[in-house]
């Protein structure tokens, strides 16, 4: 097992990571952009290592600095978190040239399933249904014109490098398609430096659900059943919860081991999550593979008990998964909510700034998953989570009532944050029988938005 | 069910019955005698009211100005908390004299248990086995010291109406039961206006293992299976478990159903714990039921899933029990520590003040029944409990290594506390062996104090 391990993010997963690092008797470095001297959850780390400026390209996607950082420490590994270099497959490649080991799936895995498009084609080999799409990436106007007319429209334009709804378009005719396909491509090439794009038959009203895969170096991959995250805001989560409401237990049994099935033909291991969209018939599509550890992984860890960065650990250390798949059983119902510093009122404008009162609320079967206390600084140069509150409960209606207390009874002051629509949503007769897709929040919730 | 309820305690007992009550989408009436005027837990209440001055006597313990309070705020049903009235059974009877429910078991079934004496009666009817002990209440020295030759030297002199170790007497030959009967008489006189006393056999070097229970009004009861509460100082618990270490599974499931069977013979309800002392050789005596919750219950939430005090309230409003015994199942391990506001160094003299830092741990399987925060001021007049610590992990030694990690997380500046003692029990061989008794902290840990 490793002696210490480096941690190349901030916020509330660093805290995470370092908490797992020492429940393992791991000692923990943290690294931190100038933005983030003096952040609370450094006191936690046994070392830090100062990284570069705020501007993220700068440190918390800098390679080199976060290898340096972790060879002068002596790290003998690196947990990226999620989001920045976590995805990163050149990263994971420089960690282990350096004799680091990179705490997620072989490079190869990474390359193979980073890519939608390329990912698709492992699905296909495992026999996991996927949303028709092109074959392979778009090249010309006319092909994507000759794809639509033979699915039907709407189509989704995809960028093959995004993610968090960006480079994505939705046509619903062949203009749109054309004015689309640039568009995508632009913001592509803006954000990933990589404009290609492919094209897929567009769902209608589907939900969000995916399923916690972890697999070990020695060929084993369990699932941890599925979570749903179908309430999203402009394709950014808002909850997440665990069962799937309204899913039927053979389509959930269909969907976990497709999961798994993809996996083991790609020979993935570490942790890492298999996404699909659900149509209102119950049919599922496989629509990507997040190869790291996700924001919402709590929710599963309380469903069943599974610590699933302290397994990220062990089994990048080369140890065996702890479990096997018939010793996985999802007991209860779980719900996170994602506590964002925005302002629902003001079309959830980011509201950076110091954090007055921090009185999060508590109690039997709830969790809070943060980095701020009172007196903290939300700095404008990150993501704007602030907080992940969580309950744990037998029954969905228990873990509903208890989440309302929750959100009533958290306090915050000095910044805005998004409890108060959290507490809309909660309230919503139609979340409350889990009647809900990916298009609720623009359609029903919030159609101004939109 | 009802729509207010008061809370007749104070401190993180309070906080946890007003949590509860608004998970069932109750009212919470907050009481608070004067040195709890603006303690952080009545920000939690709907409504708040002052029952005196800051001696118990005169507040917490004053029944017609806590029934007033019910009374004045139109609350259906009284949560007695632990300690203060919550096993006093002319309390009880007045609160349903008055239309109040106690949310607690019948005053029938307080009284023939929660007189130690009485309670034998009860558990030999139901064929549970009892400490060897005085057929009743001793009346003399002659009896007692007849007693003593029967069974053996040595024997404990044990007030009837004693509690926390007050009214408690080892002796080991005659001279030490002539000093001991006076010596426990005198001190349950002035504790409890009650100086009768019996006699047991003293087992030597027992370990306290108690059953959860709760029942329903309609006969039903279920234990929740046991905790190990064996490392005690001065017969105060500081740490306790489930499931105990080193019990053999059938003496478990024979002590559990012996404990049911103790419940229906005095037709109890609502939540309640059977104390057993297991000797060397894993027999278990009976020693007495708690009539109500107890400080330690979370840790049996956290190993069941079943919300203790909400079971309360529901049963009290005259519901069935929402689980069968079938349901029940002790998952995992799950660990608690009393941290108080004493100073371990300096013979745990009480610290009171005012808490300057507050940062307790966090992360995922930990849970903090706490009502104290940075700027909380420790009154002097109550229980010195400033916080319970639990760990909730899949098998005993992961448990061990989140609790030393949170023992080390844990921040507090202002008070003197008890995570320094805590940090060296969780270090000691043999308790990570699980192989401690009641005895084992005066003897071994700190025998300079006993």
């Amino acid at each position: 097992m490793f002696n210490r391990i480096l941690v190349a993010n901030r916020g509330e997963i660093a805290l995470r990571v370092i908490r797992a690092c020492h429940d393992l008797n791991i000692e923990a470095v943290a690294v931190y952009s100038e933005a983030d001297r003096g952040a609370p959850w450094l006191d936690h780390a046994d070392q830090t290592v100062c990284i570069g400026p705020a501007v993220s390209a700068e440190s918390y996607l800098k390679i080199p600095r976060i290898i340096a950082a972790a060879e002068k420490t002596g790290s003998q590994a690196i947990h990226p978190g999620y989001g920045f270099l976590s995805e990163n497959s050149r990263f994971a490649e420089q960690c282990r040239a350096s004799g680091i080991e990179f705490i997620g799936p072989s490079v190869d895995a990474m390359d193979r399933l980073g890519n939608k498009d390329k990912s698709k084609t492992v699905a296909r080999a495992a026999k996991v249904p996927t949303v028709p799409g092109s074959d392979g990436l778009i090249e010309s106007e006319d092909e994507a014109k000759r794809f639509a007319r033979n699915v039907g429209y709407p189509v989704l334009v995809k960028a093959s490098a995004g993610g968090g709804g960006r480079g994505m378009r939705v046509a619903r005719d062949e203009a749109e398609l054309v004015t689309g396909l640039a568009a995508a491509r632009a913001e592509a090439e803006a954000a990933f430096k990589d404009g290609s794009v492919f094209l897929e038959k567009y769902l209608d009203r589907p939900r969000h659900v995916e399923v916690q895969l972890v697999g070990d170096q020695h060929g084993n991959v369990i699932h941890l059943f599925e979570r749903d995250c179908s309430l999203q805001r402009r394709h950014q989560k808002l909850v997440e919860e665990s069962p799937s409401p309204n899913l039927p237990d053979k389509v959930r049994q269909e969907m976990c081991t497709a999961a798994v099935r993809l996996a083991k033909e790609a020979k993935y291991y570490n942790a890492g999550t298999c996404e699909f969209l659900v149509d209102q018939q119950n049919n599922f599509y496989f629509i990507e593979v997040n190869a790291r550890v996700q924001v919402e992984h709590p929710v599963t860890e309380l469903v069943t008990g599974v610590d699933i960065i302290r397994e990220q650990i062990r089994v990048a250390a080369g140890e065996k998964l702890s479990y096997a798949q018939k010793d996985i059983q999802q007991r209860g119902c779980a719900i996170e909510v994602r506590i964002n510093a925005e302002d629902p009122a003001n079309d959830f404008r980011g509201s950076p700034g110091v954090v007055k009162t921090w009185r999060p609320p508590g109690g039997p079967g709830v969790r809070l998953d943060s980095h701020v206390c009172a007196g903290y600084r939300v700095p404008s140069n990150y993501d704007s989570m602030v907080a992940k509150l969580l309950v744990h409960q037998p029954t969905r209606a228990e873990a509903f009532a208890v989440m309302r207390r929750c959100l009533r009874e958290f306090v915050v002051e000095g910044i805005h944050t998004t409890i108060p629509i959290l507490k809309t949503i909660f309230d919503n007769p139609q979340f409350i029988e889990g009647k809900v897709d990916t298009t609720f929040i623009e359609r029903v919730l919030l159609p101004r938005t939109a």
